[in-house]
Protein backbone atom coordinates (compact mmCIF):
# COMPACT_ATOMS: atom_id res chain seq x y z
CA UNK A 1 0.00 0.00 0.00
CA UNK A 2 1.24 3.51 -1.06
CA UNK A 3 -0.02 5.85 1.28
CA UNK A 4 1.20 8.72 -0.02
CA UNK A 5 -0.75 8.07 -3.00
CA UNK A 6 -3.88 9.25 -0.27
CA UNK A 7 -2.40 12.42 -0.71
CA UNK A 8 -1.64 12.83 -3.64
CA UNK A 9 -5.00 11.53 -4.89
CA UNK A 10 -6.79 14.17 -2.24
CA UNK A 11 -4.69 17.53 -3.32
CA UNK A 12 -5.84 16.58 -7.09
CA UNK A 13 -9.45 16.30 -5.93
CA UNK A 14 -10.31 20.00 -5.69
CA UNK A 15 -10.35 22.55 -9.24
CA UNK A 16 -8.28 25.31 -7.57
CA UNK A 17 -5.36 23.38 -6.83
CA UNK A 18 -5.36 21.11 -10.28
CA UNK A 19 -5.87 24.91 -11.92
CA UNK A 20 -2.64 25.22 -9.34
CA UNK A 21 -0.44 22.58 -10.53
CA UNK A 22 -1.82 23.03 -14.34
CA UNK A 23 0.22 26.73 -13.91
CA UNK A 24 3.01 24.77 -12.30
CA UNK A 25 3.71 22.48 -14.88
CA UNK A 26 4.45 25.42 -17.26
CA UNK A 27 7.69 26.50 -15.02
CA UNK A 28 7.80 28.20 -11.35
CA UNK A 29 5.36 30.70 -10.30
CA UNK A 30 5.26 32.98 -7.38
CA UNK A 31 2.11 32.66 -5.15
CA UNK A 32 0.59 35.91 -6.45
CA UNK A 33 0.75 34.51 -9.84
CA UNK A 34 -0.59 31.38 -8.64
CA UNK A 35 -3.85 33.66 -7.31
CA UNK A 36 -4.30 36.01 -9.98
CA UNK A 37 -6.51 33.91 -12.53
CA UNK A 38 -8.09 32.32 -9.10
CA UNK A 39 -11.48 33.60 -7.70
CA UNK A 40 -10.34 33.67 -4.07
CA UNK A 41 -8.67 35.38 -1.47
CA UNK A 42 -4.66 35.17 -1.34
CA UNK A 43 -5.16 33.12 1.89
CA UNK A 44 -7.42 30.89 0.28
CA UNK A 45 -4.60 30.28 -2.08
CA UNK A 46 -1.83 29.64 0.76
CA UNK A 47 -4.09 27.37 2.30
CA UNK A 48 -4.43 25.04 -1.41
CA UNK A 49 -0.65 25.45 -1.66
CA UNK A 50 0.16 24.10 1.88
CA UNK A 51 -2.27 21.26 0.94
CA UNK A 52 -0.01 20.48 -2.41
CA UNK A 53 2.91 20.73 -0.63
CA UNK A 54 1.83 18.09 2.15
CA UNK A 55 1.10 16.08 -0.49
CA UNK A 56 4.59 16.52 -2.22
CA UNK A 57 3.19 17.88 -5.44
CA UNK A 58 4.86 21.05 -5.09
CA UNK A 59 7.54 22.91 -3.43
CA UNK A 60 7.99 26.35 -2.43
CA UNK A 61 10.44 28.37 -1.41
CA UNK A 62 10.81 31.93 0.16
CA UNK A 63 13.56 34.48 -1.74
CA UNK A 64 13.29 37.92 -0.14
CA UNK A 65 9.73 39.09 -0.36
CA UNK A 66 8.58 36.49 -2.95
CA UNK A 67 7.73 32.75 -2.37
CA UNK A 68 8.55 30.74 -5.69
CA UNK A 69 6.59 27.45 -6.71
CA UNK A 70 7.26 24.73 -7.84
CA UNK A 71 5.95 21.42 -8.94
CA UNK A 72 7.91 18.31 -7.32
CA UNK A 73 7.59 15.25 -10.22
CA UNK A 74 8.11 12.29 -8.34
CA UNK A 75 4.41 12.47 -6.97
CA UNK A 76 2.95 13.30 -10.28
CA UNK A 77 4.67 10.51 -11.79
CA UNK A 78 3.72 7.84 -9.08
CA UNK A 79 -0.12 9.10 -9.48
CA UNK A 80 0.73 8.73 -13.11
CA UNK A 81 1.88 5.08 -12.88
CA UNK A 82 -0.89 4.38 -10.23
CA UNK A 83 -4.06 5.08 -12.75
CA UNK A 84 -2.32 3.99 -15.73
CA UNK A 85 -1.20 0.34 -14.75
CA UNK A 86 -4.90 0.00 -13.37
CA UNK A 87 -6.27 1.08 -17.04
CA UNK A 88 -3.88 -0.76 -18.66
CA UNK A 89 -4.65 -4.30 -16.26
CA UNK A 90 -8.59 -3.42 -16.52
CA UNK A 91 -8.09 -3.33 -20.67
CA UNK A 92 -5.80 -6.66 -20.66
CA UNK A 93 -8.49 -8.36 -18.54
CA UNK A 94 -11.12 -6.83 -21.38
CA UNK A 95 -8.91 -8.67 -23.58
CA UNK A 96 -8.83 -12.07 -22.14
CA UNK A 97 -12.62 -12.22 -21.65
CA UNK A 98 -12.84 -11.55 -25.51
CA UNK A 99 -10.33 -14.38 -26.11
CA UNK A 100 -12.26 -16.69 -24.15
CA UNK A 101 -15.52 -15.76 -25.54
CA UNK A 102 -14.04 -16.35 -29.09
CA UNK A 103 -12.64 -19.64 -27.95
CA UNK A 104 -16.02 -20.57 -26.96
CA UNK A 105 -18.04 -20.17 -30.05
CA UNK A 106 -19.36 -22.71 -31.54
CA UNK B 1 -13.13 23.04 -15.84
CA UNK B 2 -14.04 19.20 -15.03
CA UNK B 3 -15.64 18.91 -11.61
CA UNK B 4 -16.40 15.04 -12.49
CA UNK B 5 -12.59 14.70 -11.22
CA UNK B 6 -13.08 16.12 -8.34
CA UNK B 7 -15.13 13.06 -7.08
CA UNK B 8 -12.46 10.61 -9.09
CA UNK B 9 -9.56 11.91 -7.15
CA UNK B 10 -11.30 11.78 -4.15
CA UNK B 11 -12.11 8.71 -4.50
CA UNK B 12 -9.03 7.31 -5.57
CA UNK B 13 -7.60 9.22 -2.16
CA UNK B 14 -8.14 6.21 -0.12
CA UNK B 15 -6.44 2.94 -0.04
CA UNK B 16 -9.40 0.65 0.45
CA UNK B 17 -10.92 2.21 -2.01
CA UNK B 18 -7.94 1.70 -4.25
CA UNK B 19 -7.62 -1.56 -3.38
CA UNK B 20 -11.06 -2.16 -4.55
CA UNK B 21 -10.54 -0.91 -7.53
CA UNK B 22 -7.06 -3.00 -7.91
CA UNK B 23 -9.62 -5.94 -7.73
CA UNK B 24 -12.15 -4.89 -10.53
CA UNK B 25 -9.79 -3.79 -12.94
CA UNK B 26 -8.71 -8.07 -12.69
CA UNK B 27 -12.49 -8.14 -13.61
CA UNK B 28 -16.10 -8.07 -12.09
CA UNK B 29 -16.68 -9.16 -7.86
CA UNK B 30 -19.20 -9.15 -5.43
CA UNK B 31 -19.10 -6.78 -2.64
CA UNK B 32 -18.42 -9.84 -0.22
CA UNK B 33 -15.54 -10.58 -3.16
CA UNK B 34 -14.36 -7.06 -2.29
CA UNK B 35 -14.71 -6.99 1.47
CA UNK B 36 -12.64 -10.90 2.03
CA UNK B 37 -9.24 -8.67 1.72
CA UNK B 38 -10.22 -5.62 3.32
CA UNK B 39 -9.91 -5.32 7.32
CA UNK B 40 -13.37 -3.35 7.79
CA UNK B 41 -16.69 -4.65 8.35
CA UNK B 42 -19.30 -4.82 5.31
CA UNK B 43 -20.94 -2.01 6.20
CA UNK B 44 -17.81 -0.24 5.58
CA UNK B 45 -16.64 -1.62 2.61
CA UNK B 46 -20.66 -0.62 1.36
CA UNK B 47 -19.59 3.21 2.17
CA UNK B 48 -16.79 2.89 0.44
CA UNK B 49 -18.53 1.22 -2.47
CA UNK B 50 -20.99 4.49 -2.38
CA UNK B 51 -17.89 7.03 -3.12
CA UNK B 52 -16.43 5.10 -5.57
CA UNK B 53 -20.08 4.47 -7.49
CA UNK B 54 -20.75 8.36 -7.14
CA UNK B 55 -17.20 9.31 -8.35
CA UNK B 56 -18.27 7.01 -11.61
CA UNK B 57 -14.98 4.78 -11.54
CA UNK B 58 -17.35 2.08 -9.78
CA UNK B 59 -21.16 0.27 -11.31
CA UNK B 60 -23.20 -2.05 -9.39
CA UNK B 61 -26.02 -4.12 -10.25
CA UNK B 62 -27.49 -6.70 -8.06
CA UNK B 63 -28.76 -9.87 -9.28
CA UNK B 64 -30.69 -11.38 -6.57
CA UNK B 65 -28.94 -11.17 -3.34
CA UNK B 66 -25.55 -10.59 -5.25
CA UNK B 67 -24.40 -7.25 -6.07
CA UNK B 68 -21.61 -7.34 -8.45
CA UNK B 69 -19.38 -4.53 -9.07
CA UNK B 70 -17.54 -3.31 -12.21
CA UNK B 71 -14.71 -1.06 -13.42
CA UNK B 72 -16.13 2.07 -15.27
CA UNK B 73 -13.35 2.39 -17.80
CA UNK B 74 -14.34 6.36 -18.86
CA UNK B 75 -13.79 8.17 -15.42
CA UNK B 76 -10.12 6.06 -15.13
CA UNK B 77 -9.08 7.09 -18.28
CA UNK B 78 -10.24 11.10 -17.90
CA UNK B 79 -8.44 10.29 -14.55
CA UNK B 80 -5.39 8.86 -16.31
CA UNK B 81 -5.10 11.34 -19.06
CA UNK B 82 -5.31 14.26 -16.61
CA UNK B 83 -2.44 13.45 -14.74
CA UNK B 84 -0.38 12.08 -17.95
CA UNK B 85 -1.07 15.50 -19.79
CA UNK B 86 0.77 17.49 -16.76
CA UNK B 87 3.37 15.25 -16.25
CA UNK B 88 4.03 15.45 -20.30
CA UNK B 89 3.71 19.35 -19.66
CA UNK B 90 5.94 19.61 -16.99
CA UNK B 91 8.52 17.57 -18.89
CA UNK B 92 8.21 19.62 -22.09
CA UNK B 93 8.73 22.39 -19.85
CA UNK B 94 11.70 21.03 -18.81
CA UNK B 95 13.48 20.37 -22.03
CA UNK B 96 12.58 23.86 -23.64
CA UNK B 97 14.45 25.14 -20.38
CA UNK B 98 17.43 22.81 -21.11
CA UNK B 99 17.74 24.17 -24.51
CA UNK B 100 17.37 27.83 -23.36
CA UNK B 101 19.97 27.00 -21.15
CA UNK B 102 22.17 25.52 -23.68
CA UNK B 103 21.42 28.38 -26.33
CA UNK B 104 22.44 31.18 -23.39
CA UNK B 105 26.08 29.21 -23.01
CA UNK B 106 28.61 31.38 -23.75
Amino acid sequence: MNYELDKTFAALADPARRAMVERLVQGPASVSELARPLPMSLPAVMLHLKVLEESGLVTSRKDGRVRTCRIEPKMLSQAEQWVSERRRMWERNLDRLGQFLDEEKP
